[in-house]
């Protein structure tokens, strides 16, 4: 599978031209794939966009290199220079393999409401069930056993793997693609407790997602109570992610694997947050913010920078020291150091 | 979305009379739908909980608030006075949005084994699958695209969302809400180390769900290996929530997004568990435990009341000095500090 | 459901026979089933394999019982010897209760794609679509609503629960079994910033997935960008599991519920992983390491070993003054240590 399935070759004129780059060589070479420098035979173009593979290019047997342009001069083969070579093996993987075409299709298998609303040139597959009143515009892709909601609508271009499931009145812009078996729209997590046990509050508010924004496998976006759920455009979400009900996400906002955004909690735009990172609810955070993974956020962040907040494992004699001695330093502190007790809000 | 979609309007004194709440104003007030402080329009039910949001009150243009009966006296405009303002809100929005009816059905695209009893007013979806021997109770809505294995039972007005699997011989109990693409009954993860490699450890227990559970969207409860996974009446669960082989969780607790719960554990009654928190397995946590979120729970709790185990994220320069000054911590200590061998136990 | 179910009885006998054990005891005692010492009756056979529950071996009522063999002599019931009773017991589960055969069908419900090549000893349940050139050995069950996506292949014996979705060119080995709703071959999550918002990197590669490998409900193994993801012979992985993007997972290694696995890791063989562990991109950890539950793990671990990185939760007061503590060191050290400031690199 590494360079195989590229649905065509290109000069390596051609591609310079496509991608806007300068480039230095065999103008007429023929590229027939895109691999990684190590695995990279005759006809593959290779990328390098940080120095500590330089080993590895002096070894590769790729045909042509996207390279940075810092290194004009000091590289001899045939190369594209690019002020942000990983932006540009983005660009050629595009080129390559671009995403396959929307074939219009509507299987006899498949369930559309006659009060719904579906464009004749949507994908329409197998054991699909499309509600009431909902909308599938253009080159939409419903894969095999999706269901869409009454009142949803699913904006041009867009592609739902199969086993995606929208609950009723959401909207999903154009361009987004969601992983098999997300779940949008889907009740927020909200009770009041009561004697008899929690009384359930309806969720009424919906979900409304931008337009370009990619959602992973088994990620779950929660409808809001009242008011909705907002993904802005561009926004990026890896598997097994947890939005809950009302939360909003700026534009850009980039959110690893098994993250997880408490209700109300509304994340700035350009942010980049790592995978099993935890944020408490109705919390604000501002604009290009940058987590580590596993942090917990239990406060408000006003300023733009890096946070982190997990101690890295270690090996387990030594962890158990450190415990030990954080709870010795616990004992000992105990009567001398004063402690707010308005933090416990965010506790739970 | 805000206040749309109420099915129909109610006097201020009607809402009265149904809550069993005494009301200040004009009686023959129509309210149309609920919504926050700043968003209510005219027409629109609000709430005050929280007294934090005294100035929201101040410039609301809610037609009428539910407010602490505390407040008598210090507000003037249309009003419900309440004990507990947040369960009135969960009551109204009941009354205002309740739950859409189960309108008996059976998609001629659902395959129903000739050996399952389904109620004839059981609301069958398409492309649903119901194995032999499952029992369908009244009033019971299958989704699109739902599993029901051989054996499984599913009682009186449960609603299974889309996509939700129950492996067989299950059992969930009356009035039951299972989000979209749950998983119910999934082998426990048992297996017995070999020579040859792991061996599998049938897992033969089933999963016992009481009533009035509500288990969020791509949240798995595994079977049990010998004996049931139980989950008791009034339980919530959240989405992405793992809940292992032979667990207990007792009536009315409450468990946030993305925790897990390893084998064999049981959890009390009335508790709350924040998101992300991880239980080790084979421990004992007693009623009314309330745990922060991202919380390690290793032992076992004996004494209701609140637990903590995360530190919050800080902004990374200094959270590396204090990940550093651990260490130093940690190197100084490391003759002077007893480390007690059996805290292993619980490392896995 | 405790020890009902078996499909037969036995005689202690042919059962020491059949694990090749020495017993003690009535050579033709029928066993009609298995339960934990607690809840055995007549009929039962049951084990023990850790000293402390010796007490409830005293009380139960299990007609036979697999016994660690340095007990010879001291038990006088009926007993089967056994060096591994955990194993032993394991091998009496799958003797007791088999998994069930796959009898061969085709759903008329089910969509075979006439360029998909469907062995007839294949089990098709309703609703299953399997695309073009995709490969189905033999006696592979596929379950309602499965997705085998185009030039796919699933090797004999293998069993995908309902609603796995598989996307195109990957490959399953032999005898593996995948729980209700896993995701394999979803993108991975890879992207480059650009002005316009963050570019999508077609992710070309598969996921290679080898032989006798259980993977949990509602887990995703993610395709790799360039090259395969690859889970190895006999690796366990539990529910809710994350697996980014050629990573690569070594032989009879074992991950327990919601760890997340960053891209281009790679775990050795024989690795024990607990749940909610977070493995950074880009590491290597040696064959034989065991990690505690919740650990974070950002750098290579090159010896094996057990490795933690969590601090148990405590009661709330404690845990805040412990909080308290940290912070007034790290406070007072601010200008005495030296922070490496490479150590950021891991960080997201």
């Amino acid at each position: 599978m590494i360079s195989s399935g590229a649905s065509q070759s290109y000069a390596l004129a051609e591609l310079a031209l496509r991608l806007e780059l300068p480039f230095q060589g065999q103008a007429d070479l023929q590229l027939t794939g895109v691999a990684p420098l190590h695995e990279a035979g005759p006809g593959d173009l290779s990328f390098l966009h940080d120095p500590k593979w330089l080993p590895e290019l002096a070894r590769s047997r790729a045909a042509a290199v996207i390279l940075p342009e810092t290194m004009q001069g000091s590289y001899a083969g045939n190369a594209l220079w690019s002020k942000n070579p990983y932006l540009s093996f983005a660009r050629v993987m595009q080129i390559f393999y671009p995403a396959p075409a929307c074939e219009p299709a509507r299987s006899a298998l498949a369930v559309l409401d006659p009060l719904a609303s579906i464009d004749p040139s949507a994908r329409i597959e197998d054991f699909v069930r499309v509600d009431a009143r909902a909308v599938i515009g253009p080159e939409v892709w419903l894969g095999t056993g999706v269901v869409v909601g009454a009142g949803s609508t699913i904006a041009r271009g867009s592609r739902l793997y199969p086993g995606v499931k929208v609950y009723a009145n959401c909207s999903i812009g154009q361009n987004c693609i969601l992983h098999a078996n997300a779940v949008i729209g889907a009740d927020g997590f909200g009770f009041a407790e009561s004697p008899e046990g929690y009384q359930k509050i309806p969720q009424i508010g919906g979900v409304r997602i931008g337009n370009n924004v990619e959602i992973g496998a088994n990620s779950c976006i929660d409808r809001g109570t009242l008011g909705d759920t907002i993904i802005a455009d561009g926004v990026k979400i890896d598997n097994l992610v947890q939005i809950g009900h009302n939360v909003e996400i700026g534009a850009h906002s980039v959110i690893a694997g098994q993250t997880g955004v408490a209700g109300s909690t509304r994340i700035g735009s350009r942010c980049r947050i790592g995978g099993q990172v935890g944020f408490a609810g109705h919390l604000q955070i501002t604009d290009g913010v940058v987590i580590a993974g596993q942090s917990a956020i239990t406060r408000d962040i006003r300023q733009a920078g890096v946070y982190v907040g997990v101690i890295p494992a270690q090996e387990a004699r030594s962890w158990r020291r450190l415990v030990a001695r954080l709870r010795q330093l616990n004992r000992r502190s105990q009567d001398s150091v004063a402690v707010p007790e308005k933090s416990s809000a965010n506790e739970e």
